[in-house]
């Protein structure tokens, strides 16, 4: 069953719009971030991070290889890495919903340039990829493994999917990806070569391109590539199958596993198949799957991924904070499953995982100014990050520092598209009302799905401040709801409407029914900072806690402590002096808040007691294991008010070591 | 000034045969192993092991790649990976180490016969390898960072000086490896090639091949290798130039860094070079490399290197037990470096680092029938290792399982290397007398440096119990001194001569002056269980203890978890039952022993109290990080009596969960 009925594919201009499904979403028409943090990472991406995108496109060849693959020359002077072309086709992707947010002259012309660069790399037969196939190359689809090409033409779906959503449904990109995806399924139908990608992604791009043109043919390609998954179709590599999810059929895995940011894509394109055809079955085992991720493979920023070797998931409760992965791409993917499952199933746990994704690790990624990104993401930095040079290519991927590109530059055009759709995440609407799942300074303009129009504007200074105001400016006619998400991390909240009675409650979803035009609905979050105790399975952060404030997970940076008297060399580099990894906190003193900076109450390791001086380890007797017997107690430290700093600023005032994650007095 | 006084390179059949230095080897006819766990590893690796290992060469055709050279088709027909060779050369060195303590006919014809066809594989000028250089392949030295053809061919210089030690000066291997020694000095010299190889050992193998025939060119180059590194000489790549050592230079690095086998084999090198060129800068450098690596990044097993992706070290204290890589043969690298700084020094702490590694990294390795290895050893298995076919060869070189071979397969001939050569590390002789390092059942028939002679029989169950009786069969007629270990892990020791008084003594060397021929030193090591505990910088295993007996690492393993009656599932696969990781200890009860089995007090981590079922987290909330203020005290589970295993005997019981590290209830 495919697009059964009230097909509204390219209606709503949103990154995903199901035929069917729990919730409905709202386009970037229906809702404006007007203010706050949110607004302000939506600004430097507009107006920085695109261009910046754009510019290390260019300068590395990766856009000329397209007008190579013209000009001929290609299998001698192309660029890149094998998946290049897909940077070009998320950058387009995040100019199509920026476009769609705001029109913009300037940026319409960059964005019909580029078009009109990588639709002359066509062939007539549909396929578009400059790595495989022309004169020289090696030919196409011969390297499903590795060779990236249908997860490059899976972008380039979305980007159209966007483009067509905006507005623009007869724009050349549109009509570029429809050719490319004709193409796939001829190629790749059940009659067809029986392969799949290496690195999903064509399935989800499938899915969705299908839904914005109405299209059942691509969605029925994409539920037959999610389906081909399990049975060994790729060959074995060192890493084993697992690394693309070609071990176990999608339908009968209990847990996201292999390559963090493939596991979430297909996850993400089997919720669409499994969303257009009913497959129940699908749908409960991606959510399945979704849920032990996060209760045991998900870090507490929400990243994923603990294996640098292969990029992948670690076993459960294997959460190094100091090897932490956590690719920011792995979090995109997973905002696109949570957002996925809370359109699908409406539960209150898939907006809370997106909102620490995006809090704790998509805004970590970008510095302040939108022109250099961490790939990964660690909660633990032991020896400083270096500074990196901003007119270089960052050789490794998996750099804990902010780079201006990379060799394997996945992320930071990511990050782009996310923030460009941002406004498609705050709320949504069903048959009884609007739904509000984050909270930022929002004007909401939405039609119900009965035609009845509901006008809100958000008032807050979330995450700042715990209190959501909900101005109704418009009112339906007849009965309606209004749900406010109170997040898992609160430890209490109240909601009063109008003047009347202040509610309790707890976290989970609140029903307000009816608030009328002119009315307030006031949420109060309590936001304040709560020390956080991880699962005892969590062997690598046994005997710690991390503080929280409101969504945003907070950090101990070097810089911080160097202004505090916690003894010589407090702030200094880990390797001889005392840093960030001397520190311990005294739980009995809750953490607390000063013009809106937290601090605890903190000691130094060792400070005071001659020990931990010179290259030894900090028993100073050269090897750091002793007999328990042979211990002495500790003497308790002088304790200071160390301040921290949001995870997701840290690293913007120079080389710094930094821990999430502070072992306990 | 190279080989100055006294070279005794040739007369002395053991690994390390320096010139000069604190202390003097005895060679594998000076000191015979009689029984204990050392015996029967010996054992194992002349029966099963080495035959193993010739099986496999043959199998995969990695011999076959010398005769191909003969015949022809190299390059079209070659098998294996680009070190192949090396795994062939470290054989030779087995063999060669096992003739010389117990000639064998039958091994001795293998032995001639891999010779020969190694031997018509060198080309005229003196070059060996099959990699490289032949018709159809690539040119010698083009691949300097990843070829490894210096590295074979120290491998080689390893082997023929095992070979020249044991009595064979004329074999056929030492003029093969003179012919390409001679090719490396004449292509790499001062006015040469001015590279370096990506994986040291060429060092190692210039000095010991130099040492063994006298040769003072070989060690100049071995010092010329040394001192290239560090100044960028090899590419940058993904991992950075200290994955090779090639960032700082030798002489001024803090730590061992990089690649843990590649940083052990280039210490030892540095050593052998600085030892016979009486150059102590670079002998304090080392040293202090060997010191700080020890006290911050080296597991309690003695094994180092924490990332599987560059199979590195990581940074100080990062030393995950889950995420261990602690590499076999970084091991037996470590045991090069500690017994040539024990030689040149004469510190305690070598031995005792020795004894560490020894016992559980290198002995963990093989299997009780040697004839499948790990070639990671991890501290923390989660998921119950696989069986493994005994008939494939391993795909994957990082798994924690045992296979009979590797496609990377460097740990199996490393491990045999060692064992066969391991008499040579129990005893040294100065001008004063002998000094026992190793403890295991022995005949010691040495001469001092004074020409006197000294024979000794050791008689103990070490390691199962800490009594170590030395009897003195023939003294020196003058004045000489007896010198012992005691280890740093025992809790006491004490000491009696003859009927004498017992002495107490601590840990570190004993001197017993001038025992007569018919005495007996008795040295009583307790060596009783206790539990250790961890520096608290090395986060990964913060609230942990381990248990140590004698100089035995502890595990608990599943199979014996499941014989206690420790609730539900508690010997079940980590996935969803409860496992080892469930497992928490009392520390007011110390271990003990019953039986030759050591006990821990211990209960199931929220056994009884309902949380841990299911798939989610164990406080069910499907998020795994709790506000502390949310927590509810955990109830104190009931105890059981839980046995553990040497950490060396783990994994010969089947598919097994196991951790050495035990968090405290």
């Amino acid at each position: 069953m495919l697009f059964p009925t009230g097909h509204r594919g390219a209606a709503t201009p949103a990154p995903v719009v199901p035929s069917t499904g729990r919730l409905t979403p709202l386009g970037l028409d229906q809702v404006r971030i007007t203010g706050g943090p949110w607004a302000r990472r939506q600004e430097v991406n507009a107006t920085a991070t695109l261009a910046h995108i754009e510019h290390w496109l260019e300068r590395e060849g990766w856009l000329g290889n397209f007008d190579l693959a013209v000009s001929g020359g290609l299998a001698e002077k192309r660029r890149g890495r094998e998946f290049s072309d897909s940077e070009v086709y998320k950058l387009l992707e995040a100019m199509a919903w920026e476009l769609g947010r705001r029109p913009d002259e300037d940026l319409q012309s960059r964005f019909d340039a580029i078009v009109l660069r990588v639709s002359a790399a066509q062939e007539p037969d549909g396929y578009l990829g400059t790595r495989f196939g022309r004169p020289g190359q090696q030919p196409r689809y011969t390297d499903l493994e590795w060779g990236h090409e249908l997860y490059c033409q899976g972008h380039l779906f979305q980007a159209a999917a966007a483009r067509a959503r905006t507005g623009r449904a007869d724009d050349l990109l549109v009509d570029v990806a429809r050719r490319s995806a004709d193409h796939v399924c001829a190629t790749f139908g059940a009659d067809g070569n029986q392969g799949i990608c290496g690195h999903s992604e064509v399935e989800v791009g499938l899915a969705e391109l299908g839904r914005a043109l109405g299209e059942p043919r691509y969605l029925a390609q994409a539920a037959l590539f999610v389906e081909r998954h399990g049975h060994g179709v790729l060959a074995d590599i060192e890493f084993g199958r697992s690394y693309y999810q070609d071990v176990v059929p999608v339908r009968q895995s209990e847990v996201l596993h292999g390559h963090a940011v493939r596991a979430n894509y297909l996850a993400a394109g089997a919720v669409d198949v499994a969303v257009e055809t009913g497959d129940t079955e699908l749908l409960d085992a991606v959510a399945g799957q979704w849920a032990r991720a996060q209760a045991r493979r998900t870090y507490v920023t929400g990243g994923q991924g603990s294996h640098h070797q292969d990029e992948a998931f670690g076993d459960d409760w294997v959460l190094p904070p100091d090897r932490a992965y956590s690719e920011t791409c792995a979090s995109v993917g997973s905002v696109m499953v949570s957002w996925r499952l809370l359109l699908a199933r409406g539960g209150v746990e898939y907006a809370d995982a997106i909102e620490r994704a995006l809090t704790n690790v998509v805004a970590t990624s970008p510095a302040h100014d939108g022109q250099s990104f961490f790939y990964a993401n660690t909660l633990h930095q032991r020896v400083p990050a270096e500074h990196v040079d901003t007119d270089v290519v960052s050789k490794r991927a998996e750099a804990s520092l902010r780079a201006p590109w990379f060799e394997v530059s996945c992320c930071p055009p990511n990050v782009a598209r996310t923030f460009a759709s941002l406004a498609a995440y705050v709320a949504t609407v069903d048959d009884g009302g609007v739904q509000l799942h984050q909270y930022a300074p929002a004007e909401i303009r939405a039609e119900l799905p009965s035609g009845e129009r509901v006008e809100l504007d958000v008032v807050t200074d979330y995450p700042a401040d715990g209190r959501v105001e909900v101005r109704v400016v418009a009112a339906p006619a007849g009965d309606w709801t209004l749900t406010l998400r109170v997040p898992a991390w609160s430890a209490s909240a109240r909601v009063r409407v109008d003047d009347g009675l202040v509610r309790e409650v707890g976290p989970g979803l609140v029903a307000v029914p009816g608030p009328r035009t002119g009315g307030v609905v006031v949420l109060d979050i309590d936001a304040a900072p709560r020390f956080v105790v991880p699962d005892p399975h969590i062997d690598a952060v046994r005997g710690c806690v991390a503080v929280q404030r409101g969504p945003e997970v907070l950090c101990l940076e070097s810089v911080d402590l160097a202004a505090v008297e916690l003894g010589a060399g407090a702030g200094a580099r880990g390797g001889t002096g005392r840093g960030v990894d001397d520190v311990v906190v005294d739980t009995a003193v809750p953490p607390w808040e000063v013009d809106g900076t937290v601090y605890v109450r903190a000691g130094v390791l060792g400070a005071g007691d001659g020990a931990g001086a010179g290259a030894g380890d900090s028993n100073g007797a050269g090897w750091p294991y002793t007999a328990a017997d042979d211990v002495a107690p500790r003497p308790r430290p002088e304790l200071h008010d160390v301040p921290l700093v949001a995870y997701h600023d840290w690293a913007n005032r120079g080389p710094a070591t930094m821990r999430v994650w502070l072992p306990t007095l």
